[in-house]
């Protein structure tokens, strides 16, 4: 099967909003009067960003939840994405599960494909994404202030803990496994949260590269600094909280590094002024999102990551480096 | 260095027209009013799309300029892109000459890069182009008609001697390898000539996979067929009007089957009626862009290769397919 066969069979699907689909040299698209487009790129390799052992399906989903997971921290609304793909050959049952993972997600944000380009090399899955947002209504990393609280959307660290029981570096029991598997491989994007956090949030990012990584861009690009709360943070491994976890043997700390560090959970952290907590548990309950509070903006720089006594921590939470 | 540094050291400059440059979840854009954004996404793999020994500011400049072709091949100004690179290590001397390449490109037609991700991993580039186009405006792949002009833009066949001589299948003289070599590794972007066609050609495409094969997309998309002239094909290519030609040894058949079908030409191949002579001459002056009419759109499906004589050519020309 060639290029164009193979863009026909697994990609093409008729245009809806989008002036053109997939075919022409361009697609064209229109955001509506007053509205600004939202655009992100993410890059997703094997080894890097997800297992051989995948099923295609369940990477189809990924590669597009993390691009609209980028929307989702903008309070973007999705559109539509172009797809490049890069595999060593053309593999049909692969493309068969790959494209039904991946439009079964975009079905459900109404996010529509609509160009690309595929070729032969080593497997490489390149997608950007398209969201539209009212002109000056964006989510930044600029806007969190002294005194605002900090949040999180669900749950955080089950991503790395299936990774490093995939690594062979500890064992899961076979409940946590599976629960950490879906967690890893079939990340939720927080795009309704997003949506509703126009207008309350101060600043937002989603957590791809692990929470602390991340919350540093938004106190850099915003000038401030943090105090986290290690427990508040740790609570939230849903793993953790499985009655198989009783036979896991995992120590408090291996759950606490994975949560403020671990990396691949597709939340939102967020910041809010305290006089928005009612507006914040509002958007939870609308967007069908928990949210946790779990820290508080502070003038100092750097960030400050204390136990239930207000003591900091001496441990290093190292972020994940796509380089490192 | 990580990745932000290097997306810091490399790619980072202050933004212009997007309202975000790199550096956020997402960049935004906004179109003026009555514009649509044309979009498109090129991934360019090592082997495939270019040699392991093209030089990296010469890779820079071509990344883009395969995606500018496509924009031109719209009738769309560029704006924006997003870069997408996976690479095995973080390595200096190739990121500063990749980057330099790059951003001339991008400075040269005021296109800005806003955004994108950087992994380890096999070389691997994928850019995301934006141009604007007014509404209704943009050149199609279906508008060619029965009776039309077909015309192509510059030079053809002169990337694809290169790549012959760089695999051996071929030899040429040491000039004729420097101009063909160019051509392969910075291809010229027909911008300025796909914005003047607007209104004046009935439908274009941008020459990538070979004149032919991507001719059959235009072909089909305005259910039509066509008869092209060999011989006038044939002198587009420019590396065999060079006076080390007649030390070349090369065969008529050779360079025929370069620029009908080798393919990276990055030319513009387009229709017009026939009353349009006149205004298809005075674009290619207001472009400073060389056309040349080929052939003609007819009525019966498929293409006609012919020679001076109207005989119909045997000879077969298979399009370049990025999984053959």
């Amino acid at each position: 099967m060639g290029e164009f066969d193979l863009i026909a069979r697994y990609f093409t699907r008729p245009a809806k909003r989008a002036a053109l689909g997939v075919g022409d040299d361009c697609a064209l698209l229109a955001p509506a009067p007053g509205m600004q487009l939202a655009v992100s790129s993410d890059m997703l390799v094997e080894g890097r960003h997800f297992l051989s052992t995948v099923e295609p399906a369940r990477l189809g989903h990924k590669a597009l939840a993390v691009n609209l997971s980028d929307l989702a921290a903008c309070g973007a609304k999705p559109l539509a994405f172009t797809l490049a793909l890069s595999m060593p050959s053309v593999d049909e049952p692969w493309l068969a599960g790959f494209s039904r993972g991946l439009l079964a997600l975009a079905d459900e944000y109404a996010c529509e494909l609509i160009g690309g380009d595929t070729t032969r090399g080593p497997l490489n899955i390149c997608i950007t994404v398209f969201g539209e947002v009212p002109a000056g209504a964006a989510l930044l990393r600029s806007g969190a202030r002294v005194g605002d609280d900090i949040w999180v959307s669900g749950t955080l660290g089950d991503a790395r803990l299936a990774l490093e029981a995939f690594r062979g570096t500890l064992s899961l029991p076979a409940p946590m496994l599976k629960q950490a598997r879906l967690r890893m491989e079939q990340p939720t994007p927080r795009v309704a949260l997003g949506l509703a956090l126009r207008g309350v949030a101060t600043a937002a990012i989603d957590v791809s590269d692990g929470l602390l990584g991340d919350l540093v861009h938004v106190l850099l690009a915003s000038r401030v600094g943090a105090r986290i709360d290690a427990d508040a943070v740790t609570d939230l491994v849903a793993a953790r909280r499985m009655p198989s976890n009783a036979e896991s043997g995992l120590a408090l700390e291996t759950f606490r590094t994975c949560a403020l560090s671990g990396g691949d959970d597709y939340e939102l952290a967020f910041t809010a002024r305290p006089t928005a907590r009612d507006a914040v548990e509002q958007v939870s309950l609308a967007s069908h999102t928990v949210v946790t509070r779990i820290g508080t903006v502070e003038a100092e720089p750097g960030v400050r990551v204390v136990d239930a006594h207000g003591t900091p921590l001496t441990q290093r939470f190292p972020s994940f480096d796509h380089f490192g």
